[in-house]
């Protein structure tokens, strides 16, 4: 199948060859065109412009930042929306808000094209060896298409969370909400028993071998544990923005969520120490708060 | 071997019949004496007084409410500390503070026995099945012999914390806030799905199949998408005595907890309304305050 890939940061790099691995004739871009040269060894076609990227695709993927760069990427100045074929499907990847994703279905839509929120979870180790978790929202029938070609990135079928396409983008932010979550509780916990005497390698060895035997718990937890928060997955801006969202979103439908607002408050001032750490960093606040 | 077993709560209850079950003899105690009837019928002794209980036993295991209820049967009247034979061991499962068992570890060496801290993870069902998880600390000599006694009660062998037997207790209020941290996530995740027009049961399903396929995620996060707390494992009263007991230990140790913080206060709200519900109901204070 033709297929175009938009973004090969190290996520949509990692789906990206997954594809090209599946046989699919690639096209693919990305903003700092260097980062397109390992796929173009690999056999893919390289464009210049989205719009060049998705000529005669059947279905485009996109993986950017944020809601921006998804915005520009499909409207802006060489933007591929208006490029996309009739009946083409987007296959819209990147953790954005909801509606950013609703609203862009309707333009979709105008043009002839389906957008389907697919986002994924997952490092870039799991997208590279092809165990994300998948959920999509859109077109039915956009759906169906899109089934057996999203089963080569990730394990499992991907769930269906039904027709609104901004579905799919909330159970993303629950998921990295609650990710977030299950490191904030190790970063506490850990350091309690630090400071009560422990180590933190054997509560950390004990949890995840008994009530959190979880590979979440595991490689997260790790970081946590040696207060090494090496290498990075993704930065602390990335997923402070997604928290955002988070909060954007409980605010939208008023949601208190005293949790969700510590864990941004956590990434913020991670953010803020511009440290080079990956997200799960924010965890060195409760050592640091408790003095270590 | 001959075994003593004080306090038979549902947890002390299962785990005693599985010590009968191995073929140990076994003598119980319990504050309200009609609780023992069970195990009497089982072939269990049962006794009028802690003192009574471990007269000849090589083990005494205990299994009560909280720090106050295991001082008094220990050193209360009739308590058993100074009946228990030297160089017999007292298992200490109870949730206490790391300081009860400290102390009373050196009572007990002054009597010539020894306790050893033996707190549990797992709800009755688990203990019933034989499979809760086991942790231990204190003196060497003392878990040698522990150690295959308490295998007939969980999965896998008791994980040794050192000689210090609070340390085993610190591992104990560690998992419990663990555990609280993931419901209020769950409940936060949920409730936030939920007012954005997704179902909390598919939210519940896609998560505990994926990212969180974890025993405590699937069995406290369908109490929490179903908003139905029951059956009771432990009663909200029970979990905020071991998050005050977190609390207390982080104000000792000076360590900021903000998640232990908020679901402290949770539980506190939980008790207040006096709701006849599993702990995992203060899950219920996110959802309402949501207007849910």
């Amino acid at each position: 199948m033709k297929i175009a890939f938009l973004g090969l940061g190290n996520m949509g790099e990692a789906m990206a060859t997954n594809l090209l691995n599946a046989g699919h004739e690639l096209t693919v871009y990305n903003r700092t065109a260097s980062k397109a040269a390992p796929l173009e060894k690999l056999g893919a076609t390289v464009a210049a412009t989205p719009a060049q990227a998705v000529q005669d695709a059947a279905i485009a993927f996109s993986m950017v930042t944020d809601d921006a760069a998804l915005q520009a990427l499909c409207t802006g100045p060489y933007g591929f929306l208006p490029a996309l074929a009739q009946g083409a499907i987007h296959a819209s990847c990147s953790t954005v808000a909801p509606d950013t994703n609703r609203r862009l279905a309707e333009e979709h839509a105008r043009h002839g094209s389906h957008l389907v929120a697919t986002p994924v979870f997952g490092k870039p180790e799991a997208a590279a060896a092809a165990k994300l978790w998948l959920v999509m929202a859109g077109d039915e029938g956009a759906k169906q298409t899109l089934r057996p070609v999203l089963e080569v990135l990730g394990q499992g079928s991907a769930q269906d969370f039904g027709p609104d396409p901004g579905a799919a983008n909330v159970i993303k932010l629950c998921g990295n909400f609650m990710l977030g979550a299950a490191i904030q509780a190790m970063a506490e916990a850990f350091t309690l028993a630090q400071k009560s005497g422990l180590e933190r390698q054997q509560v950390y060895e004990f949890f995840t071998t008994t009530l959190f035997n979880l590979p979440v718990y595991k490689s997260y937890g790790k970081l946590v544990a040696e207060r090494h928060y090496q290498p990075v997955g993704a930065a602390p801006a990335i997923i402070r923005k997604d928290l955002r969202l988070v909060l954007d979103e409980a605010r939208t439908h008023v949601v208190p969520m005293p949790f969700a607002n510590i864990i941004f408050d956590q990434l913020s001032a991670t953010v803020a120490k511009k440290e080079d750490v990956d997200w799960a960093g924010f965890a060195e606040r409760v050592a640091e708060n408790a003095g270590l």
